[in-house]
């Protein structure tokens, strides 16, 4: 067989197989497999450089389904490779089986999860950027996209950082087949309308009839040859391409067919193919030298420092210690502080830009390799890529968010501005870790805790500054909390984080004056919680809690200290102070007033509680 | 003084109030501003159609300024044309000013709130879609936008939404200062970019100096006359325009001037013009026929119907009673049955496609004119407009989500298909209204409850049939709850929503035969809660609570629960039973059994909790 043939019939394998494990499970999308199955049948059998054997080899290419549910394919792949065989390709979407419905990294070949549209390529566009800036290696990201998910704005992100960046290892794969879910595409098979706008954004473009293996072949080998920008591979395409029943026909996304058997027959039967895979070849990419000791900077108590201020400095020396640490900031890195950063290290600075997706998504790109990436922005920004951390969990990332500028503390630029959800949405990712400190000292040291911290970690800062409260030789555990105020006859406990640590102390000294005692718990550890100091809390006044957050109620730190004690044998009365109404611009005093957070709110539910009831 | 004479004044009156309201509230964005004097100028003085003592009226323009921290300039114009008056403009950014540091509908004439990037655009679309498709009325929509905030995705899903549905009453005026908030775009001056980039998505672009009054004039005059699709005017102009020391200069993004009376004398001092904006003429556009009676579906007990079926068929029920409503969904509406209103009254309905930003950014752009949008796609991609939605609230949008395919119970797709965040997300929207339906009786009259609805309002419906176990005539208000197994030995409540409340019933069954009487709370209103009917089951049960929820444990519906007793005098012991480690592919009974939520894990923990301790 020569390579033309055999890449026709490698196409036609990936279809049967598509329909035979689709068959299998009973459902799946068959049809989005076999419209790109010769696009990637070229791919696996000519271009791809990748040990399956050791998929974390930092040479290999990189493979990316954006178009998740094409995942019949991708298994397909796999097993014409080799690295699976044909009775673990029928366990397809079982329970208990790592082939599920959209590929996820319980596969060792599958570095991301897809399913979410329009993520695969500005996750793609970190990889490269990884492979190209900080590895320097032979690695080529492939993306796989569909047509239908061009609709998404992401993508348009990653086209424009794509570019502008000059990715030319980077090849996005657009698999045209028309026809979406419930219809056709806004652009249909005007293919010249797709290599318009990336050509619009600084691609180079090549228009092909996506079932020819031998234009295939030529434009992969032309992408090869480009450089200094991306490649895309505008190929038209048919849905279900070689069955009669479904080619290129509406009503039949997401179905097993109804007649594999005659489907199979049809496209001349199953086939068992075995291709080997070019495994990568050179020397490997020099690796980032080893961690040094880490001069985190620090402050003396009583200084006034923003924590935000702070985090860009224990970042830099993060990443003075730690070549692994690279930072990404979308273009507010004057306001986060991730410009310190910049400065001292810029080889492994990102600028993304006011495009929040492809921040996140870059930091997931990069983590793929090892690198460490921090990405910041204001932390209300962070609700326009929720969709992608919540992905990135999926994919079982290690990510490090930070957000500034949280709660009504910022100020008079106003409600668009001020994070009030973010510890909710953060909170209810899978393993996520979410920390809010009140000072620099206490910020540095989560900072360097994120570095060695797996899973999606964040950071909420605030804008104003605040005084240092603790010696820089004070340590705060992830899982912790400080007691800044306490004694043994404590009537109530004060639990804050942030802004209102201070707010909080304000109010245990006023309750002070008037002779009640007040506990006052930092809780920078919002998740997990330090439940412990909680409980004793509760024990030492007779269950008398007052939590205050500059942020909504739901699904914030007075619901994860309620949380803490939902089985408890003793269960303590606790007030919840969050912001109530819609915040305006002011000044920070004003604001915090006006939410009901501030000193006197604190100190008038602590009095409220300790009146309302004896002691236990 | 001539038109033109008279523009070039209004530009530099536009400036100088710029400068004088951050220079009295010290911050704020007058280089910003500045930038697009000249542009907003012409369009106040000559083409904007608007009554400002009736900012209601249908026929009136559109305004918006996607670059929300240019609000100086705003204020500037409201000035100008008689809406404030100058000691109103110097209130800027003050507590209890309703000029706030980004523009907000606190202002009559603010239709909604910017500051988040990237979002006027596609509101702007929402907007002009209801114009030109609903409405057929006069009103053009006009979108001031910034360079800096054409790297948002969002930007792009407007263009190509714009386009597809040859808005031609839309113009965007872009103002292409070059400078973002820390240094240049990545397109910086290359205007010839952003008009390649926007003919490829189907736009009219035409580039000017947008300084020059003249160039301004010829290009609105154009944008009125180009039919089919619209247009952007693409000028080059200086951030900082007419001030020597921050003119095109890095460094002074959102501050003050440093020296405001020398850059006003440089302006040519305080000018005090007045505008009379051209009100707009005709006759009103033909509004909807009011309510009829609304024939709500009806299924029986007993039938197996999926939710969100039951909210295709209700919605289209509404959509036949209530010519206001609408629906919009994100290429799923096979999946979502929005579909069935599509068919039904295909003029009120429009495809977003795989595009869930501009899907919600159109529902807020459509509910400013009086439409009740209701907007579908899967619950988990609502995710992706999570930013939209947090600034809907701050937009005092009236808005109806519905999403799909909620939790594990979706099956064999996996976990990126399954939205395990959206009750914490959505309960952390202020205002907001969460209802999860566990049977099509219910969700049809929660679907009615919704269009009566004001604020953000979010419906969550399953992927599997369930059984009807409500009849047709029962109620179910928001904020109530339903309790379908009860007495007055009730030993445990078990509190569930949607397919929960399934499990729920099941467990009370198996309970039953060990003689342990469980209460089964079905909470479907989860924000605003029932909070005295979980009252109840606590004094019956002695104080013993399973919550139990397909979503993540943090910002759920237990928390939900355990904040409605934080401050109760006597508070349950509440086993909060949610979502743990990560789901794959698999059957929906698999998935329920390996979360841990299902009816063997609730009875397990009703047990534990029975036996734990005697009744108070």
């Amino acid at each position: 067989m020569n390579n033309v043939e055999l890449w026709r019939e490698l196409g036609q394998q990936f279809r049967v197989d598509s329909i035979r494990t689709a068959a299998a499970a009973k459902s799946g999308h068959p049809t989005s497999g076999m419209s790109a199955a010769d696009l990637m049948a070229v791919l696996v059998a000519k271009y791809l450089r990748y040990d399956f054997d050791r998929p974390d080899d930092p040479r290999n290419d990189k493979l990316v389904f954006s178009k998740g549910h094409a995942s019949t394919l991708l298994y397909a792949i796999f097993r014409a490779v080799g690295a699976i065989d044909d009775e673990e390709l029928l366990t397809y979407r079982q329970h208990g089986s790592r082939l599920e419905g959209h590929p996820t990294p319980v596969i060792p070949w599958v570095d991301v999860a897809t399913g979410s549209l329009g993520q695969g390529l500005p996750i793609g566009v970190g990889m490269a950027l990884g492979a190209k800036r900080l590895e320097r290696g032979p690695t080529r990201v492939w993306v796989l996209h569909g047509d239908s998910e061009m609709a998404e704005g992401s993508v348009w992100e990653a086209f424009e950082h794509a570019a502008h960046y000059e990715l030319d290892n980077l090849t996005a794969v657009l698999d045209v087949n028309r026809l979406g879910q419930r219809g056709e595409t806004m652009v249909g098979w005007k293919t010249d309308v797709y290599v318009k706008r990336a050509e619009a954004f600084g691609w180079h473009a090549i228009e092909i009839d996506g079932h020819d293996v031998e234009a295939i072949d030529r434009a992969y080998a032309e992408a090869l040859e480009t450089s200094g920008r991306p490649t895309v591979v505008v190929a038209r395409t048919l849905k279900g391409k070689g069955v009669a029943a479904v080619e290129n026909k509406p009503g039949f996304h997401g179905k097993a067919l109804d007649d594999p058997e005659a489907a199979i027959a049809e496209l001349g039967g199953k086939r068992d193919l075995q291709i080997d895979v070019a495994k990568p070849s050179g020397d490997p990419p020099a690796q980032p030298t080893g961690a040094k000791p880490v001069q985190l900077p620090t402050w003396q108590i009583g200084e006034e420092v923003a924590t935000r201020l702070a985090y860009g400095e224990a970042l830099t020396a993060m990443g003075a210690a730690d070549g692994w640490v690279v930072a990404l900031d979308g273009e507010v890195s004057n306001s986060t502080y991730a410009e310190i950063f910049a400065k001292a290290h810029p080889e492994r600075y990102f600028e993304m830009f006011i495009a929040e997706q492809q921040l996140v998504a870059a930091a997931v790109g990069l983590q793929t390799r090892g690198w460490k990436p921090f990405a910041s922005t204001f932390a209300a920004f962070f609700s326009r890529a929720y969709d992608f951390i919540r992905m990135a969990a999926i994919s079982q990332a290690n990510l490090r968010l930070s957000g500034s500028h949280a709660g009504v503390s910022i100020g008079e630029d106003g409600p668009s501005q001020m994070a009030l959800e973010d510890i909710a949405a953060l909170r209810a990712v899978h393993g996520s870790t979410v920390l809010h400190p009140c000072d620099a000292n206490q910020t540095a040291r989560l900072v360097q805790a994120m570095a060695a911290r797996e899973g999606i970690s964040y950071l909420r800062t605030l804008r104003p500054a605040t005084p240092v409260l603790y010696g820089p030789d004070e340590d705060f555990p992830i899982g912790g909390s400080k007691v800044p105020r306490s004694s043994d006859d404590d009537e109530v406990a004060i639990v804050g984080a942030g802004i209102t640590v201070h707010e909080a102390l304000k109010a245990a000294d006023a309750l002070a004056d008037e002779g009640i005692s007040a506990r006052v718990i930092d809780l920078y550890s919002i998740k997990p919680l330090d439940a412990e100091t909680l409980r004793d809390a509760a024990e030492v006044t007779g269950g008398r809690i007052v939590t205050v957050e500059d942020h909504w109620a739901e699904g914030g730190l007075g619901e994860a200290v309620l949380a803490a004690f939902a089985e408890a044998e003793e269960r303590p009365r606790v007030k919840v102070l969050a912001v109530t109404g819609m915040p305006h611009s002011g000044k920070p005093a004003e604001l915090l007033a006006a939410a009901g957070i501030d000193a006197d709110h604190i100190a008038q539910a602590a009095r409220e509680l300790v009146s309302a009831g004896v002691r236990a």
